[in-house]
């Protein structure tokens, strides 16, 4: 039926994309090759909403302070990166209410065993049995075992088309359509929610960025080199690195070094060719690969570094951007929680 | 550490109740008499808040006309009985978005063990089991999963001291104080949720009505007598109860009669205690009991029935005493959602 409403904002015509962000941690650099960069090129071909999840991170989260500073973070992170507010919309999900009472309208129309077989439930209970722990649903809270229908609400409400996903959310995106399935075929007579579909983002190689280690750069690997650390920091933490112990002198094979890998994702193409042959010609430390890393990572994010803090700051524009989004973004949740509790028989005495 | 605020309205001093009403039905004399009429009288000594619990029916009601139908009725029905919108607060549940954004944060904070022994959901899953069903969750929705959570935050939410309850309503209000102990756990150095108690309603004797069939007056026996049937319908009600076959000039026995039983609540004692001695006596047959329970039923209910026919009119009065009350609940919760905002690191940016 329905699909009119105030839906179909300044950019008529494109499909409207939705990247929602869990603030759980200081962004890094594998956070902006492989999710952030990606998510920012789907403006150029959708109608694209961001939001930081920050009610998902309370899931996990238990310190008032790091949720608090964790949600400044992403935003001004994303801000400073290229999230431009004038032809996206950016909000915190904490400053839409409709999509927690349509979580619950939704429940209600989600099967319990559509749950039970989440992958995120399913793993912490995994961990659980590989623990030894006989109650399996020990230290799980319904949040966790809620949260499908959460972000299913998150999609639905503002009516997007299109998701971009990574092969670990396929199965989100098959709850939120499953979710909408039930709850149209009950109700859509009155009232139908979009169906949303997953897509690849365009700038999505699929690359992984390596960590300090070598292995895949994440929070849970204590790998991390954090975006915008300070200057000083940020030149500590690419020494750091692990590489082989190949005298300087010898020939060297590039694609075994963590480092020529992020060199080559923030350097220009001719600095990644020519520190490729001079790596591969012998005479060429990983000691001076790591300088000319640290000059390529830095020049790359000084400006930036500078936007962001002036964005970390209390009362910054960046407020202002969220407070603006956030009106924007219930702008497009009223009509559909309007429709949905039409649809129910709720609105009506 | 927060029970100041808003939270202590016009009758200072006093205890705050706390009453759910969900519509799930028509009203029926049973209801009036074990449970409308008790907590109407909560009200003579708490500061009483009632209100009509349409989300929690919809985990199981799906058809927007009944859900729409019986919340006004329920509305029109405790209005009718006594229920004062002036000293008293009335409102809908699905006019206080702030229930359902506390529903989230509790949700976090519940573990799901918790849920897993709920009965209700117990039920279902035993119904199942007699059934034959392998899988327990077959047709159990999240919401009926979820609702102990969403009953904690009706309460919690209103800073409620008390919750008149039945014997299976006992459960309930465990879950909530546990639910509010997590919060108050983790982050009760910031704001704290009162911890609510059960209490049995005074004017709650353990009396059970009688059906029509001689059993408790269940919806799900089918065997009710409406309270506000139309005259003509509720006397063919009334004509239909269940008796026995002792003929009119033998003596019987008052005490196995359903219709007397409804006799006792509806007639004055002196009336009761006349139909019993004559009942007793032999010469009075269960048909002039019958007409007389008929008088009874039809005298007290009949001014009340006026008044519940005008407030079931769309825009009587009944709207603006839920408007008014939505107001005044969502004043109440307004402050303790943003004391758990505060706590959890989600208002500051």
């Amino acid at each position: 039926m329905a699909h009119e409403d105030a839906r179909d904002g300044a950019r008529q015509g494109q499909k409207v994309s939705l990247t929602g962000i869990k603030p759980t941690g200081e962004p890094h650099l594998g956070n902006y090759i492989g999710a952030i960069r990606p998510a920012l090129e789907m403006a150029s071909s959708y109608e694209s909403i961001y939001f930081i999840a920050d009610y998902h991170a309370l899931t996990s989260v238990r310190d008032r302070a790091s949720l608090a500073g964790w949600t400044r973070s992403v935003g001004a992170t994303w801000v400073a990166l290229g999230l431009d507010p004038k032809q996206t919309i950016f909000y915190r999900q904490s400053d839409v209410p409709e999509i927690f009472e349509l979580t619950w309208v939704l429940s209600c129309v989600t099967g319990k065993g559509l749950m039970n077989r989440a992958h995120a439930y399913k793993a912490a209970r995994d961990r659980n049995a590989e623990a030894g722990i006989a109650d399996l649903d020990a230290g799980i809270n319904m949040g966790l075992f809620n949260y499908p229908v959460l972000m299913a609400v998150d999609i639905l409400i503002m009516n997007a088309d299109v998701v971009p996903v990574g092969q670990d959310q396929v199965q989100h995106l098959e709850i939120a359509a499953d979710v909408a399935g039930s709850f149209n075929h009950l109700f859509g007579d009155v009232y139908a929610l979009k169906i949303p579909e997953a897509v690849t983002p365009p700038g999505d190689t699929g690359r992984v960025l390596p960590g300090l280690d070598g292995r895949k750069m994440s929070k849970s690997y204590g790998n991390t080199i954090p975006l915008f650390a300070p200057e000083a920091r940020l030149r500590k933490l690419v020494r750091s690195i692990k590489s082989d112990s190949t005298p300087v002198e010898e020939p060297k094979a590039p694609d075994t070094s963590a480092a020529f890998q992020l060199y080559e994702n923030f350097a220009t193409p001719g600095d990644v060719a020519d520190m490729r042959r001079r790596l591969e010609a012998g005479g060429t430390g990983w000691g001076e690969l790591k300088n000319a890393l640290f000059e390529a990572i830095n020049t790359r994010l000084t400006p930036l570094r500078e936007r962001y803090e002036e964005l970390m700051v209390p009362g910054s524009e960046l407020d202002t951007i969220l407070a603006d989004g956030a009106e924007q973004a219930r702008d497009r949740a009223r009509p559909v929680l309007a429709g949905v509790r039409r649809a129910i028989g709720i609105d009506a005495l």
